[in-house]
């Protein structure tokens, strides 16, 4: 097969930045039809209103996909603001264990005082997005401490909770997935399906293949890329692409995040034809994810086509995902 | 206690580099009394006449310690090039698998070649230092695939070859050395002592904690602290002290290596305190690596004080290991 034609795909999980990184962060992710753009700017996103004004710059930096707006449920999150929230076209609330991630201090401690706040979502039908690591514990184990604590406490909890285990890096947690109820969702990213720990610090030291949560062992990727092409509907994209400036990655003390967003599709191609599941790969990229969201699958279509190409080593101060190797398909674009 | 006085210690692994950080990197190890210099120079140093000329080359370059030369154990290594190193002064042979490390690609593949070097060098008394993780593995198994294969093998085909498993990350190895043979020994970093992978990849990413083998678990390190506090004769220092230009360390592609010498007695002294075990310092400093190379301890002692003072951000463009940090000893040199 040399060319593929798919629904236009849904991103549920996107940093498109803010100041002067958004103009450039936006249009990144112009392959997409939808964007679930994440609250953790400084300050977060917390209200219909910060969301309302968020989304009016994302569109005014040149989105052509729909942006689809989150709140960060923080410390200060009241049932009133989420149902504000949710009149006003939110459609998740994003939590973020205290510390776990860029821009996430100050973030929740204790998840039972926001029982009311999760009960709010789960009446006006607010997605509960979670970073899934506990804090505090040991860097590979942060993941599997969330799956086997905070993760069953909100499911049992909320049953009427949309829950999403996002960018999930364990096999343990696409278990958990797996064995959930229907309720439950995972995101997977592009580049967890594409690496492991090796490629962050097996050889020499690669700034740009470090996010959070971090990649993890062989069998682990193994597990993501059967859960991704396995046509279960629990498990969609979110490609998690966070540009962060080449200073800030190259650099003591550097930040997390990978930036996959202008190649994910094309990264995506070669990851499901290496498994003979190219059939398999509009399902992740454009319906489960909708239908998780209740929403319709796009009736726009994205063309992919097998061609060669040199992902650049740097866009514009950005360093994207595999800069510097060839891929074997391409995105078609209008020019 | 606010002062501690010991016989001066010899650091049994250190990379004093060549060039122009030579004349930088040489002097930070002049604590020490001896320093067994590493052989991974860009070419290696391979035969006696190599180590003559890099032995020169350390002394004028202000080398206030006694250099303990080696020579790399390449696939062209014979035994009379060992009979001549030995004869030569050079005290030990530093095997690197094929690249695991900063340039040693190219390095050995297959042990077996090597058995008439092996027993060239147990004749001679040269020690074997073993970079012990297998290339080709996962990261975080290097060392156990080494522990679990090669050792076993060397140590049991060369009954008289002295072996240091240098650089020991986890409790693997820490048990296979406390469990095997008199003749087998293991050198333990500063920074092994100190941090874990969290320090590394735990929050932002640090490359100035990143090296080769990477720091392991929790439990690792606790291994670790007690194999060195343990006075178990086996254990001893090797700093792998590893400066690199800032720039090598903090971009695409990092440098392996923690840049410790300066700092390396008094983060001891820290440690060794922390677990009050400074009475068994001096053993693992300055006595066991000592003996087990055949050698007399120093006659000549070094003081430290208990002063807070601060790790600067960077050494001419070098940063230490703990940059920015205050520490709670240091070390008394002549000014």
């Amino acid at each position: 097969m040399n060319r593929l034609e798919i629904r236009r795909p849904d991103d549920f999980h996107a940093h498109v930045r803010q100041g002067p990184l958004l103009a450039q962060a936006v249009p990144m992710s112009n392959d997409f039809g939808r964007v679930l753009v994440m609250p953790n700017t400084v300050p977060h996103v917390l209200t219909a209103a910060d969301a309302k004004a968020y989304r009016e710059a994302i569109v005014d930096a040149g989105a052509s996909f729909e942006p689809l707006m989150t709140i960060s449920i923080a410390p200060s999150t009241t049932p009133e603001i989420v149902r504000e929230a949710s009149v006003h076209g939110v459609v998740a609330g994003k939590l973020y264990p205290d510390g776990v991630t860029t821009n996430s201090e100050g973030g929740v401690r204790d998840l039972a005082d926001l029982e009311p706040v999760f009960r709010a979502m789960e009446e006006c039908g607010l997605v509960l997005c979670l970073h899934g690591e506990t804090p505090g514990v040991f860097v590979l184990d942060r993941e599997a401490a969330f799956v086997e604590t905070t993760l069953p406490w909100l499911v049992t909890s909320f049953p009427g909770l949309r829950i999403v285990l996002e960018h999930v890096t364990t096999a343990q947690a696409v278990d958990a997935v797996r064995a959930g109820p229907a309720h439950v969702g995972a995101t997977i990213t592009v580049h967890h399906l594409a690496i492991t720990l090796d490629d962050v610090i097996g050889d020499r030291l690669e700034p740009h293949n470090f996010c959070k949560p971090v990649a993890k062992r062989p069998d682990d990727r193994a597990a993501l890329v059967d859960a991704a092409t396995s046509g279960d509907p629990a498990f969609f994209l979110g490609t998690d692409s966070a540009p962060h400036l080449q200073e800030a990655k190259e650099c003591s003390g550097g930040a997390a995040g990978v930036f996959t967003a202008p190649l994910a599709l094309a990264v995506l191609a070669e990851i499901f034809e290496a498994r003979g599941a190219l059939d398999r790969l509009e399902g992740f990229t454009s319906v489960h994810g909708a239908d998780f969201y209740g929403l319709s699958p796009s009736e726009e279509t994205v063309e992919l086509v097998r061609h060669a190409w040199d992902v650049p080593a740097s866009i514009d101060g950005l360093v994207p995902f595999r800069a510097g190797r060839t891929l074997g398909w391409q995105i078609v674009r209008d020019s």
